[in-house]
């Protein structure tokens, strides 16, 4: 059924004044963008926009993603009008307080109707773009049936003015992915004040540029706006649609000016806005009427998913492997057993970039989910496999994702993959560029998507491309952002091992932090010691006073000062640490028989030392405090005092 | 003088023969770009770069940056070349050694000719933006007669890919910078093949819709390259010369492929290209014409700086306050002392972000060279002052900047004027975005640039906004960046500090971490006690049993828990920290007295608490492990457990 043009006006008043209620009651948040974006969003959500509310995670569903984030209250309101179960009044009435899922900014582990955690400017847009991909990916391989759907966006000046918009564009103009489709709120106003303060882009332009299909409207014009969205919908490249629009419409003295943005528009102007708007009921309070008619639109929706659980149904075991795939449940063997067996077996000494491409060639066998890319340095990273071909716009069945020279855009969209569901994205680049994808990787923990980073050079061990490739800080800044596995392995048992946690790891990001140069193997069992995230490679021979923690390449090293202090009498535990995360999760014993009392703790790591002090305490921390330099990797390792000419006096003299 | 055009190809080959040579003696670097590009650069440095080998530092000499600094070689080539009195041959034979000033990015605290540190891509260019900002700023100061210069930058397709250069671009345009000239090496090759493989952006299209002048030209036709050259230096807008390019030309076998992009080419095809080249002088050695060609373009350069430097003698006190500034010498009084005087007396609440505005109102009329500007956030990070008005590009005399909504864009253009010289600049986002920033941050540190980053709302206090706009890793990952000055002040006597200390470090960056909240007035003396990195606030009144450690917001939170702790007959000192890198800088006689032995060290701070062990040791930390939440701000500090009566049982029930 479609809703009388008639009705839309008040229909789109309702989430104007619930915005403006919910901001005021707060006392704090954004009326500006849902007021001013309410007439778009209802054309959307009531001609064009596939959803459910009863089955808020069915699969086929178009993905609503607002990327600016700020104006939660848009969508709060539609789930909240449509009849999704979650946000209630209740939750809107508490609109930014501890006990409500109506946060400041929308968060999809808070309500089933929010694809992604939107706020930091630029990344829903550039998440959408990995939606989007996902579509067509999955689309290629289940087929037209099981998976059609769209990606639409509502986007702000702040999205598009951002370095990471560029990457996104880029990279959904290349792989020419016509089911996204961008609403952006052309309000011309920002928080310092008007666009032309810092930029005088001709966004159209820009976007052609790259390939999008560009068009304007009215934002305020129904007609207008429904002209726009169905040729955004029609053609057949990405599209932005220019929505011209008036910021908090409908304030009637604060619209159009940029302190409508981010402040409660004040009892005075709120009365004034109902007013103008001939909205008369109370705060919270939504006419009858009006809420049929939104509460009316689900129905579409319904239909077309219960006809899409028929053909779900009828499709047997691609059916039930969609489901699989898009339930995040790995396959029974993910291939990791048999080449763990095999890496014990023959002890390759290689880089841990070069055993994580070993480890990938098995994993992507026996997952088929793995989508995996590199940010342009898929041959340093060693990213691609036999199993991964090309993902390209000629292709969307494969497999692998020529990034770009994108980090962060790589970051978001894998984001926007995993959070699509139906594949586990991985992505490369080098560990010090993991600074330009950092608050995405940030974004990774916060949303719970399990994707995993591949950061290959990871150290002073890169050599020659010197300190502006050689990340000292990085390793542990990554340990810093709560919910992300690190892990460092130190030979290609233990990369195999991160790599199944990390697939194992469903609702947490990982990120993998790998060698240039080659490292030997230190273990021959495939015992996965490394879901305990730290663990006893070499017990002391002698009397134990010194316990060496070490992790990735250092873990060589610390095996030869054991051996140099066994023969000077002095007994020492090697103990390799792959996962700090996972070790601070194991019980206390096990914890203190690996780190036991009234021994000489003393950590090994080509990094900064800050934060080792958690695990040595008073004992001693060798690693590199400052930034590296450009020769080749031995000499720097030397240079720095990574060697146990230099480490093992450092020990002696402690003891005493 | 001018150069006989037949010479031009010698000239040429001369930086191939180098490069090439280089890395094969290194086995290691990027012959690629060097070679591709060495016709367009022979041309820039031949007939339109102003440039003064004698006096590298001659402060109206032309910027040239090698955004694709990878290809150092052919920066390396043209400094020697030229006859700058660094690098030597000998250091470039050493290219990529460890007692080589030619390291495998160049490094500008290695080499004077280096203006910028680049190789993390796309980060020379903006500093470029940057300096032709400083540039224009200057000119509009001091006039045509002492500061008339241009920015020329090389860059490759990753320098134009990454997001970054969106940001970079749109600032350029927005500011009508035509003195920026951008020599793009547009040889269709990135690391994982053709350009195709992940963009089909028709690039001067894009930078048309930004406002900027384009052309093209034959990056092998010396003719065709002076006339873009010339072309570009003519426009009154920023230009981008797409240079058509062969990567590697010259490498008969090699040229035009990503293989030639990052590897020696090999002594076979080494062979090929000096027969193909015609080039038969040995390795490293330069024919004697062809480097008397080289050394004579000096000249014109060295005549113009002379002239120049007679107009900055005729100019009197302008001309000795654009040398004070381009030295980077601070005024006698900078305003601090006065300022410090007169809040020490008022101790006024307030948030540290509003204590900064009211810092900053006093220092930026005592130092005229301080040029501030925020991310699209000018009201919140409270960042513009009476003294500085708008910098826009109908008034380059402005001290302001509207950067928009281009967190990294922002910092590569601060380091980009730091390092031109004559301006201090300072910038403000919200501190949870400093992640987008962050490798520029990272670069502010390693390239030794006086920046000030203004990081407001840094912690749960800013309350509603939640988890993504609340850093709670972010603190603690800027102290893991080497040579980063980080300033958390607890009121407005240590805010003041921190800026005055952060201007007084002239070869660092600082980054100032400010609340959103209220904090009161700690400490009513101008003792300058911020010098120190941390000191004792409060001394315990009974026995000590208790050192309380705090920053920021949470110092008024240990003073209150002390004295619940005294109150209970338990001596505690309170250790306000607002800088660990200047305490750590300390001699061992204070930091002992600060952190006695045989005390119980309680640390609070409302972010990570990993760091925190290097001085608690054993002792308690009070922190944030996890990301936040949306709610007001007292309710979450309260929540996350914040609050005296939280802390005091931790604390009473370790003391037994």
């Amino acid at each position: 059924m479609s809703i009388d043009p008639s009705r839309l006006g008040p229909m789109a008043n309702a989430i104007r004044a619930l915005s403006m209620d919910a901001v005021q009651a707060a006392n704090s948040g954004h009326p500006g963008m849902p007021m001013g974006m309410a007439d778009v969003a209802t054309v959307l959500f009531s001609q064009f926009l596939k959803f459910d509310p009863a089955q808020p995670r069915w699969s086929d569903r178009d993905r609503f993603v607002l990327s600016a984030g700020h104006g939660s209250m848009l969508i709060y309101s539609l789930l909240h009008l449509t009849g999704y179960a979650s946000p209630s009044l209740e939750d809107i009435r508490k609109f930014r307080q501890i006990d409500s899922v109506c946060a400041g900014h929308p968060e999809n582990f808070l309500i089933d109707g929010v694809e992604c955690t939107t706020g930091p400017l630029g990344q829903g847009f550039a998440m959408a773009v990995g939606m989007a991909l996902a579509e067509r990916h999955l689309n290629a391989t289940f087929g037209d049936d099981l998976v059609d759907h769209r990606t639409w966006v509502v986007a702000g000046d702040g999205c598009l003015m951002e370095g990471l918009n560029h990457e996104a564009v880029g990279l959904a103009g290349t792989l020419k992915l016509g089911r996204l489709n961008v609403l952006w709120d052309d309000n011309k106003i920002t928080i310092d004040g008007d666009t032309s303060l810092s930029t005088t882009e001709d966004v159209l332009g820009r976007y052609a540029a790259s390939g999008w299909h560009t068009t304007s409207c009215d934002g305020h014009d129904f007609a207008d706006v429904a002209r726009a969205l169905a040729e955004a919908a029609a053609d057949p490249r990405p599209s932005l649609v220019a929505c011209r629009t008036v910021i908090g419409k409908g304030a009637p003295n604060k619209q159009g000016g940029h302190n409508v943005h981010g402040s409660p528009l004040g009892a005075d102007e709120i009365a004034a806005a109902r007013e103008y708007l001939g909205w008369s009921a109370a705060p919270f309070e939504i006419p009858a009427d009006i809420l049929a008619d939104w509460r009316s639109l689900g129905a579409k929706g319904a239909e077309a998913r219960a006809a899409w659980e028929a053909r779900a149904a009828a499709a047997g075991d691609k059916g039930r492997e969609l489901a699989r795939r898009m339930a995040g449940e790995l396959p029974a063997d993910t291939g990791f057993a048999a080449y763990a067996a095999e890496i014990a077996a023959s002890q390759p000494k290689v880089a841990t970039r070069k055993s994580s491409e070993m480890a990938l060639e098995a994993l992507t066998v026996g997952v088929p989910e793995m989508v995996g890319g590199s940010a342009d340095l898929t041959g340093s990273n060693n990213t691609k496999t036999k199993a991964t071909g090309p993902l390209t716009a000629a292709d969307y069945a494969g497999r692998y994702v020529y990034y770009g020279i994108r980090e962060f855009g790589m970051a978001a969209a894998m984001n926007g993959m995993a959070l699509h569901g139906g594949v586990i994205p991985y992505g490369g680049t080098f560990l010090v560029f993991a600074d330009y994808a950092r608050n995405a990787i940030r974004m990774s923990a916060l949303q719970r998507a399990r994707v995993i980073y591949v950061l290959t050079h990871d150290s002073i061990g890169l050599g020659e491309d010197g300190p502006t490739h050689q990340p000292v800080e990085h390793v542990m800044s990554l340990r810093m952002i709560p919910g992300l596995n690190v892990f460092r392995p130190a030979d290609a048992i233990e990369t195999a091992e991160a790599w199944e946690l990390a697939l194992q790891a469903k609702d947490r990001p990982s990120a993998l932090i790998l060698t240039r140069q080659n490292l030997p193997a230190v273990r021959a069992d495939t015992a996965m010691k490394s879901a305990r995230g730290a663990y006893r490679l070499k017990a002391a021979e002698a009397a134990r006073q010194v316990v060496l923690l070490a992790t990735g390449s250092e873990v060589e090293l610390a095996l030869k000062v054991a051996q140099d202090l066994e023969g000077k009498g002095i007994g020492a535990d090697v103990v390799s640490m792959p996962s700090w995360e996972l070790f601070d999760a194991q019980d206390a014993a096990y914890r203190a028989d690996i780190l036991p009392a009234g021994t000489l703790k003393v950590s090994i790591e080509a990094g900064v030392t800050l934060g080792w002090q958690k695990y040595v305490g008073d004992g001693i921390t060798v690693g590199l405090d400052r930034f590296g330099a450009s020769a080749p990797a031995e000499v720097l390792f030397e240079h720095f005092g990574f060697s146990v000419e230099k480490i093992v006096p450092r020990i002696t003299a402690r003891l005493g």
